[in-house]
């Protein structure tokens, strides 16, 4: 494997402790898989935690800090975390008012939040759910019954967390997070596969020119194999569909053009310009965005666009400030 | 060629048009290939020039911001700017106190931005230049004399970028931009080729289990073509040689873990651990960090390590406010 890794069983922990080593005001631990934010202990806010299968890098744990989620449970690769780690991580970070869990819509990660869930509530902390599915690709796929949460998972986290910071009690974190999933859509295109360390090989196999069109982010199929075509062609795929089923023609977006890992920053505002050359000749603008590797899939080439139509309450929302090691502005 | 791009012909203006398109707040001319900051007309305070070949974003125009560049000249890929282009750049930020412009130590960068900086001169406009040469692997390469520009060079653009914010007059500014230059070491290590798009076929070849130490940015060879191994023992190979050439014993370091580009972030956190794992053997403490694929050579897999030695003047101009795409903190 042409990996940067050490035993490819320590893959999660070795990560884990660079993300302690790299940034030390985030509590980390390597062995029982926590990342939580210590700067709000006693601070009365409700909490966000969130977490999946590692290999999304930086998606969660990167979103960890001011203004975002309080906790993360990161699983192994593509693996959900197990109901005690969503537990610890929702205990570590309980502050009194609440906590919400944002859960991407695999089956795996569904239950097992659902457990976790559960479990807090024995404990009297209130939890509230919001689960993301914005992936248009497919309705049901390899790891889920409905679509499959992806992209937008960032807007969810960054918009709740911001609700959260500001003061608002559980249901309305909950509401707005309810309302940036329903608003936003997403689709990923793969020009390579990926590998997960401890298999070896890849996740599927793409001949020489070609590519999987509405790929999930676990290398899970998506809606078509076809040859590779030029970046423009590709997001008019993408935002076509988008497009069928949340229509775009006069929206203000938030606009988000993910690299999966392998893919360039120039390819990836290359992507951006033809996303940006569509949305003007489908009467929709771009009121914010995001270019870069977010919501990943180990090394897989490729990218995903997701979009968020915005009210001002979500683009204020939005623009509030944030720190975490992922996403920084304005504080 | 496994690539989200359009007519390989038109990569450059693409990107740029998709880097304008993200970041409405940089006037970026895809024809004329300038990126500039537009919020300092007038300040008075000594501009910062940077360019290259493009292939390395974010490098250079996603640090044109507050506290950072004030334009950059990208190249085609992999190929210098043209002096015509760097003159631009130049004119166009010009404030009166003179403009400092960062090069990365190649043979064509040199030339270039020294004509460049004669014309500008013929305009009355002073401009002092540092050539960035950190990276320890090899002395003379490909397309240098003496050693090449790495990954120090984003150090340098931070650093000095913060110095000049602060209203410190041309030879202040370029005085630390050499001071931080002269503290800083490279080493880079590829797990993967990567291909020119206008080439069509990888840069280098490598077998199935191969990697290249001592990588240069263009894939350009460094010291030895070794079989794979894991991520502590390449992290050794890598700061056994800055050691050597820079002892890191006792010293406080600013570190950063670059991805080339193809190498997700999980890879980049576990170098990351294998980095601290080491300068913690060695006496070296970690003052400053920064894992992410800052300084890319298109979809190269692998990762570089770069270092400087902080002094407490050194690290408070690195912790001071940035606003750039691909830097953001603390404003």
């Amino acid at each position: 494997m042409r990996k940067l890794i050490n035993d490819p069983a320590d893959v999660v922990t070795d990560a884990l402790r660079g993300l302690a080593a790299a940034h030390p005001s985030l509590r980390v631990d390597p062995e029982n898989r926590t990342i939580v934010r210590t700067d709000t202990a006693g601070s009365g806010k409700v909490a966000l935690v969130s977490g999946g299968g590692s290999g999304h890098e930086p998606l969660h744990g990167g979103f960890v800090g001011y203004g975002m989620l309080d906790a993360a449970a990161p699983g192994e690769v593509f693996t959900s975390p197990v109901p005690d780690q969503i537990l610890a991580a929702t205990t570590a970070v309980h502050g009194g008012a609440g906590v919400l869990h944002v859960v991407k819509n695999y089956t795996g990660d569904v239950l097992n939040f659902r457990m976790a869930a559960e479990l807090a509530e024995d404990e009297d902390i209130e939890v509230a759910t919001v689960v993301v599915n914005d992936d248009v690709a497919v309705e049901d796929s390899t790891f889920t019954a409905g679509r499959r949460g992806t992209g937008a998972t960032l807007f969810v986290e960054k918009i709740a967390g911001a609700r959260a910071e500001e003061g608002a009690d559980l249901a309305a974190v909950a509401e707005v997070a309810r309302e940036v999933n329903e608003r936003s859509r997403s689709f990923g295109v793969a020009l390579s596969p990926c590998t997960v360390p401890a298999a070896g090989r890849p996740t599927f196999e793409l001949g020489e020119n070609e590519m999987e069109l509405g790929i999930g982010i676990h290398g899970e199929p998506g809606r078509e194999r076809a040859t590779i075509r030029p970046a423009a062609e590709i997001v008019d795929v993408a935002l076509t569909a988008i497009d069928a089923d949340m229509p775009l023609a006069g929206e203000e977006l938030l606009v988000l053009v993910n690299g999966m890992g392998g893919t360039p920053l120039i390819e990836q505002y290359i992507a951006f310009a033809a996303v940006s050359d569509w949305l003007a000749g489908h009467g929709a603008t771009i009121g914010r965005s995001l270019v870069g590797p977010y919501v990943t899939s180990l090394e897989m080439a490729g990218c995903m666009v997701s979009v968020c139509r915005l009210t001002p309450e979500l683009a204020r929302l939005w623009d509030a400030p944030v720190e975490t090691p992922a996403l920084r502005w304005g504080r």
